[in-house]
């Protein structure tokens, strides 16, 4: 069975992880438009591609243990280093010695006998923009994905400057899928970018695979406050991208680390099924938490319910 | 048979690349004491051994072209990478991660493929000083390799503080050699420290290989300016080395190439062979020089010599 996951955060690396093992040809169809941190600093000082939502991927699909806990070092940010994850590292001399984002990513895959392929969905160099509703305009993923504006204005536009065309491998990889898994993730900073790239929409309606949306688990202040799942649903369906099925969490978090979240403004998602159910989409529950004392999407019960959903 | 090579810079390099193809049991004993430049700096604030010299080895032993390439590639110096060498980031997070020294280069050796073994010839942190006739001190591998002193004052002696202890695998390979190789290299920043190591000496006497000094093609300033082949020699015989045989070039330089090297103080070593003779020290001549028009020692012709002297 063919499947393809796309986004590119740490919610890529969960689902990538739980499948890595159940199935024998999975793709990563990965956002590149990151500009924070020690991948925004690697872009702008060598001029490549945002490395982190690639490195993540590698690691999630990394075979080789020494090597994926290399991947994952992060050097002291106090040092010379200034907390450089050696991921990036690795990817921005192998860009530098092979002249070519993608040969990069197909040596690193080898050095780290990756079980699938990672694509980035562009090699285009862009960056994400969001409208606000008070008409101010955010640059950069950065600062959607840590805002310094005033959290509870919503996004009402995302696109990107400039605009960006798909990797052709990216797109036939969407095109011949069995199976594409869109999210969990930030829906501004990994999810809805790759939708806004040239060409993935299009991938996404041409092909026969079943498109399942699987909805974050907690809000995010300046990105998604506030939201419900038919809040999530209802922006991917703006991106041109019609999922089959939406996937939606029903186990709790204990209260404790629930009131913790809540001191970071995060709330669990409210699986509101009546309003998905007029969007036209199908709503799938389960438990796909990792533990009560833990709030993320746990890599093989989330494998396991998508696996089902197709076999 | 078995090689071992000690040294540590672009010298054992050299000899290593071409001996590695040649000979099935090859071991390079290496300087631990670099405390210059990138090698330097992660020295200071990862308090990890100097990785420099290990990585030069471990490069020219490496299979793996494209890792090879990598541990060679070095970052922009006027990034936020500040020059370092990739090969020497990789060694301080493999250290970092496993938490030693003699197991980030196990690993390393590993993923790079290589052929044969690097042994540190210590595994404690220490410094190279060198006397001065005129009474001064200088502390620092760094500071000899590029001296701040007048050129012209020579060394009188070296030693390490504090005093270092020899890695056991590394005086199990020179006791068990066939063949052992000091240099080329210079003098008291790559040679000389690995004989002032505590049990190194020692192992040299008990070893039953023929032991080989390569002698340098040029003088360096402020390390050996205006030093004859005996002049070498009789610096590694005072550290309580006795090599059977110390082999010198015969080939020149191109006359154009000689003035460039002029301009910076450096001379073609002379040999002189009745002074080595007197040291009791079977002389050994030939063309080893990598070119007129390149004054370095050529991997393949000296690997040649080499073995024909033990075959």
């Amino acid at each position: 069975m063919k499947v393809v996951v796309i986004g590119g955060g740490t919610g890529s690396f969960t689902v990538l992880r739980g499948l890595k093992d159940k199935v024998d040809d999975l793709s990563a169809v990965v956002t590149m438009f990151d500009s924070g941190g020690s991948t925004g600093l690697l872009r702008d000082e060598f001029g490549i591609l945002p490395p982190g939502d690639v490195r993540r991927c590698l690691i999630a699909l990394a075979e080789d243990n020494i090597l994926r806990q290399l991947f994952m070092f992060r050097f002291d940010e106090h040092s010379s280093l200034q907390g450089h994850s050696f991921g990036n590292l690795f990817l921005t001399a192998l860009t530098e010695i092979t002249g070519s984002d993608a040969e990069a990513i197909s040596h690193a895959s080898k050095i780290l006998r990756i079980k699938g392929r990672v694509l980035p969905v562009s090699f285009d160099q862009a960056h994400v923009c969001a409208g606000l509703e008070n008409g101010h305009v955010i640059k950069g993923e950065k600062n959607i994905d840590i805002p310094k504006h005033d959290p509870n204005l919503r996004i009402i536009k995302t696109w990107l400057e400039p605009s960006a065309k798909a990797n052709p491998d990216a797109i036939d990889a969407i095109v011949k899928a069995d199976l594409v898994v869109i999210g969990p993730g930030d829906l501004f900073s990994s999810i809805v970018p790759n939708l806004l790239v040239d060409g993935i929409p299009a991938a996404l309606k041409k092909s026969r695979a079943m498109k399942v949306y699987v909805c974050n688990l907690m809000t995010k202040p300046g990105e998604t406050s506030g939201f419900k799942a038919s809040d999530f649903l209802r922006e991917i369906l703006k991106y041109d991208c019609t999922p089959d099925l939406i996937v939606c969490n029903t186990a709790k978090g204990t209260p404790i680390l629930l009131r913790k979240y809540a001191d970071q403004n995060q709330f669990p998602v409210i699986v509101d099924d009546k309003e998905i159910a007029k969007l036209g989409v199908k709503l799938i529950t389960g438990d796909v938490m990792s533990a009560p004392e833990l709030i993320r999407h746990d890599s093989e019960k989330l494998a396991d319910l998508l696996l089902k959903l197709v076999r």
